[in-house]
């Protein structure tokens, strides 16, 4: 894309309503726009980087066997009175109709769920199955802080698994514990994340959590030296030994919750008696796994996490772009070169503004696209193209061609 | 995707609620769930065929320079108080905070993108420029009917163009019709549907629709037998002759509304001050057009098209699946082709369930994947596949080979 044509720009001055640096830098780069207190627009860039979260935890969750869905945001008030959680969910919008019939907009969707899987579901011979969604949730923050860390609508994976039986229910939890570290590690998080008891709810005593250590942090968490299991302060008071590895010795670290997995149980399957008859005639009331990702949050936390003070630097991965070329008053050949690796399939950001070198440099590092190509009159009189890494700074030179350029970029992989 | 593992099942009744082919036929064949009058959800099925028209979609708007951003449904009042749609909208859900703080659920974004683009247009240079959005919308329907065609809430491309003056809306707005016939030629329907004269609004006397003919249509449009050009019922009585081409020849017919677009000038862009000084210093309020898609409703039209008494009949472009393998008690040799023609990317479903050949057969021509392969005992003798088209029905016999069964399905396309 060329920058000239993107509709939004950079901002020089930290927005004064944000205190996050998250919010402030995915702002003054132009991937998001507040709206309003923890509801935000996702701008083309921004908007570039969710894709790609999107997509590798697609891939996470289909390596598993989800099944991608698409559930409605109203919901009838009478699911959420079946479940209790109508009158107990304090953070649950209420939408009303003409003839004043009452919808929740969803906050998550157990309520939807099972009662769908209770129109397919006939036999034990139906499981177990796990099926999943990317989908805008509401919640009713009173007070949404922490930039695009916790929002009062935010796009969120949501899956669901129903099992026969608890044995089954562990195994597939296992599963979805390694597919979330293979999204924090594809995000470039992993070292940073840390699988992390919390507390649980009706059915199991514990929930786990995925806290990934960063100033930035809304929790505490403690951390085994020994083994890295995390411990949530919440549950810290009933939890003196590391339930892993028995080790106790831990360090407090400030922590954001970029995943949770919660057995379930029964608690939603029984309100809609989803049930099967086992292989000896038994009714069984089916066992359910949950598994979240907050993809705005987990945008939130890579930028908590790979930023310096000139700006953001994004992991491959996740990049709105993989290369970023900077013309400086080069644009014949910057853009020979933008057509070239374009049609290599690179994607890549061409900065052909009429702008100073000083301005495109300063864009550039708070854009944080990982690759920096910089066609100047200097490197083109030796026939080369200036490679920059923004994340090392360093810098080299090759040969001015869009195979040689591709070369060295793949040599540093 | 092996069928087995597929959480959905075919259902061999209509739903009793759904009088529309569409709904019924979706339903049935396990494409999408109705939780409610004009709400539903979509299974996995149809979340694929959904994801190939969004594919498409994208593609045409990025041809024309559309930037892809995303929006929030929660929008302050004081933006639709602003615009005076916040009384005079009468589909507009509205909902409260604890705070008693009001919120408009998005129906549609322009009282969103206007104050965005006012943040980022500093000069008549930044023009023009277009973006769009996939997007949930809301709106009170008060009686949601026609299946998935017209939702309390559905999946939307909006896009908004912003322009100096009326002579570069006009330019980008002829661009804008081109890539909606680019859409509907690619989602198989181009032949069915009519640019068709509406009412306007304030700004233009007239606005455009797309109508796709069909019995299942809402609406009723006049199209001239000359130039194919159609006049929606609505503005015939006012429009006699063919704005097009003078001809008086029509043919009535009924058609749904696959797409619209507006020039709406300074409708939304005055209200904001949206505007920014031209070349010669004057003061230029922004002139602005919006284009719209609803997806859901897009493909209920493919579904209301291409049907036949035994069910869906998916163009190629948004099937769910290009190929349908069914087995016959054959699994081990239809296995080893799931996996060669998986291996060459070509999108399987394959029906290695415990099931009657009869029943294999009608679910797959109700579920309508273009191409079906049956591997049976009696074409294994012989070391063939059957081939079958679901539309026409031809059969064909080709080797027992992904490499021969890929070369027949290219030498059909």
């Amino acid at each position: 894309m060329k920058q000239s044509q993107l509709f939004t720009k950079t901002q020089r001055n930290a927005p004064k309503d944000e205190s996050s640096v998250n919010a402030q830098l995915l702002i003054r780069a132009g991937f998001a726009d507040k709206l309003m207190a923890g509801v935000y627009t996702l701008l083309p860039l921004g908007l570039r980087v969710m894709k790609k979260i999107e997509n590798i935890i697609r891939e996470e969750m289909n390596a598993i066997g989800g099944q991608e869905l698409f559930m409605p945001s109203l919901q009838p008030k009478e699911n959420w009175l079946k479940t209790g959680r109508w009158d107990a969910m304090d953070d649950l919008y209420k939408v009303k109709d003409k003839s004043d019939r009452e919808f929740a907009l969803g906050p998550t969707h157990e309520e939807i769920i099972v009662p769908l899987a209770k129109k397919f579901v006939n036999s034990y011979k139906d499981l177990p199955f796990a099926a999943y969604q990317f989908q805008n949730k509401f919640r009713m923050e009173l007070r949404a802080k922490s930039g695009i860390l916790r929002g009062r609508e935010f796009m969120m994976k949501d899956s669901y698994s129903f099992h026969l039986n608890e044995e089954d229910l562990d195994n597939y939890y296992e599963k979805a514990k390694t597919a979330y570290f293979n999204i924090f590690d594809r995000a470039g998080i992993k070292d940073q994340t840390y699988l992390t008891f919390a507390s649980g709810g009706t059915f199991s005593k514990y929930s786990h959590e995925y806290q990934t250590a960063t100033p930035a942090g809304e929790d505490i968490i403690y951390i085994c030296g020994k083994c890295s299991l995390a411990i949530n302060k919440e549950i810290k008071p009933e939890v003196e030994t590391c339930p892993e590895c028995q080790g106790k010795d831990f360090r407090e670290e400030k922590a954001i919750e970029v995943g949770n997995i919660f057995k379930l149980g029964t608690k939603y399957s029984a309100p809609f008696d989803l049930s099967v008859k086992d292989e000896k005639g038994e009714k069984k009331t089916l066992v359910m796994g949950c598994y979240g990702i907050g993809l705005g949050r987990l945008m939130g936390t890579v930028a908590e996490v790979y930023h310096d003070n000139r700006g953001l630097i994004w992991p491959e991965s996740v990049a709105p772009f993989a290369v970023h070329i900077l013309s400086l008053n080069k644009n014949a050949e910057a853009e020979k070169l933008y057509n070239e690796l374009m049609g290599k399939g690179i994607e890549v950001l061409y900065d052909d503004r009429e702008a100073s070198a000083g301005e495109k440099f300063a864009d550039a590092d708070l854009i944080g696209i990982p690759c920096q190509l910089i066609v100047s009159d200097k490197n083109m009189k030796e026939n080369e193209v200036e490679i920059k890494n923004r994340k090392t700074g360093e810098k080299s030179f090759v040969k001015f061609s869009a195979a040689e350029i591709i070369k060295n970029l793949n040599e540093k992989k």
